[in-house]
């Protein structure tokens, strides 16, 4: 039997973020239902509801960052049972058959992955509904399993801002003895800096202002580079095995491959809106590639998340009430969040929620 | 005792090519003394010689496809003896203690690789001279053995168009099966075709015009994608694990991506000489990375044409005569030329070379 369930999204009438109520689907065979403890908030979100990415269904309801607890399971789940800690990313649903699906790549599903909010589906209303809820059902196949150890709130960013870094960060090959590099230090870039150093890489932090110094270091990396220091900039030519570039504001991709070594990887997760000027003589006298990656599969979201567990990694959060998440976008526009805004939804979302705008 | 041998190049006061005289260091203990045989043309000679690379030390003799036989060698060689085939391609020393050197990658040296023409040297008159002349003295570990088998002239491009392609294809992986496209089907190109072919790759060569066509089929690919033809364009999007981009002037980078699969490498060897625009999300959403190479160590370019010998493989070319030189670059940079042009420095450079202007 199909639910109804409070919701704060966006709708044709408001598009500020308010209370709305939305429709769950009845629990099938292989799925969960999960009562929505936490949802991180990511840039997507903003960009989805203000449809700055293109038009999108309404009403939207945003969040990828899902954590919460299972209260019901179909009757083929052996995944899964009622109270397991458990989390959601950014999809819910993959072709399961393309190539892509078959090798642990279901992010990059040739035929289109089922994102967690604005995708097609067959349940009402047409298109998917996020994790600013208090609850969703979801595949078992698409659920991941939360090691009990972390702070639940913490962890949940790690279901996309983790993910985004740890997949290519993996995929790329950095490794013990790396010098990375990490340019941005948000919600996906302070991951990358405690992935990093997990890995035993040698961590630098690339930063424009002295300003952010203090929170690198705190947070492990060895070493910043204030990039407006021309001769600093200068001196740190063909220093880096890779960069983890999590900036999503224009900027010069083609200054920042001066700082790689021979072979070295710039890794781009941020999706700068304009395209990056790129000189082919920026990569071939060094033997350098930029390589894209888009959050990651199940299968290493899931091997992240057991790592998190067995080295107590999580995300470093701000835990805000329902009723702030618009004033919260309008802070990470500014990048006035240490490192990422999580909704307290559990304890902050109900009938009575009012979104302050 | 140095000496001193015919040539052709251009000086302060004739920036044509033309004949003159150079001298060549005496044969050192390390050193093989080559009487060269041919010499292929690459368009980095003309580039450099017309110094549109930046100012270039006169006199310019470009020239770095160079095989000949050996003549004489130092007391200490032990690679080579008399009557060899031997090649030298684009450099003739390096530092040989960076980490690039020891780690057989002598091209990416970290502190500057000694090309095989106009770069500095301890010999006269201060800055290499390469192979449009009649001999040339290389320490032995920078001077490759060319397979029995092979025919000296149509070996003469592996050392540079050969190898350029080569070396990326093996880093980057293309094996038995990949789906290869090979993008610009001029020096390069052809030899990329030739390779992916002999890895048993499937191989496409993408052309803006059919006129190229048979000549793609003829040298091995099992396709041609006419690029111009906007629907045959938008039907190969995600068709291949690699792109080898050969082309050298102003392309479209973002929309040849769309063509990659997931996972796929855009390899960028031509140096094309305004930046590319590189959209984030054209690579983001497939895992797409866009490499440079550049050339190509000894070991691998040992390794190339012991591959060569094995498979019979030789560059398909137009062998001039050195009075034709300068005409070949007009060409050249016409891309009339099928499809690399070698100098033949045995039967046409000597005292009374005139090159045709």
């Amino acid at each position: 039997m199909s639910t109804t369930v409070y919701a704060i999204g966006v709708t044709e009438e408001n598009k500020n973020l308010h209370l709305i109520q939305i429709p769950r689907r009845a629990v099938g065979p292989n799925d969960v239902h999960i009562a929505i403890e936490y949802c991180g908030m990511c840039h997507s979100d903003l960009h989805h509801c203000r449809q700055e990415w293109g038009e999108t269904k309404k009403p939207s309801v945003p969040g990828h960052e899902i954590v919460g607890k299972v209260t019901a399971v179909g009757s083929s789940v052996n995944k899964f049972k009622i109270g397991d800690a458990v989390g959601v990313g950014c999809f819910v649903d993959s072709c399961r058959t393309c190539p892509e699906c078959k090798d642990h790549l279901i992010q990059y599903c040739a035929n289109g992955v089922v994102g967690t909010y604005g995708a097609k589906t067959a349940d009402a209303p047409g298109h998917t509904l996020g994790g600013y809820s208090q609850s969703i059902v979801v595949d078992q196949n698409y659920v991941l399993s939360i090691p009990s150890n972390l702070s639940l709130d913490a962890a949940a960013p790690l279901l996309c801002a983790g993910i985004t870094v740890w997949s290519p960060m993996k995929h790329y090959g950095v490794k013990a003895g790396s010098k990375v590099a990490v340019l941005g230090l948000g919600g996906l870039g302070h991951m990358a800096v405690k992935f990093a150093k997990a890995f035993g890489a040698h961590v630098t932090v690339l930063s424009r202002s002295p300003s952010k110094s203090k929170e690198a270091l705190d947070l492990g990396a060895e070493n910043v580079l204030i990039t407006s220091d021309a001769t600093a900039f200068k001196a740190a030519a063909r220093s880096f095995d890779f960069i983890v570039d999590t900036v999503s504001a224009e900027h010069d991709l083609a200054s920042y491959l001066s700082l790689l070594r021979t072979d070295g990887t710039h890794i781009l997760v941020g999706g700068s809106p304009d395209p990056f000027k790129l000189p082919a003589f920026a990569l071939i006298p060094k033997r350098i590639k930029v390589g894209g990656s888009l959050v990651g599969g199940i299968k290493e979201t899931q091997e992240m998340l057991d790592f998190c567990g067995k080295n107590n990694i999580v995300s470093e959060i701000e835990l805000v009430k329902a009723g702030y998440a618009e004033k919260a976008w309008e802070r990470m526009l500014k990048s006035d969040v240490k490192f990422r805004f999580v909704v307290d939804i559990k304890g902050s979302l109900g009938k009575d929620t009012v979104v302050d705008v």
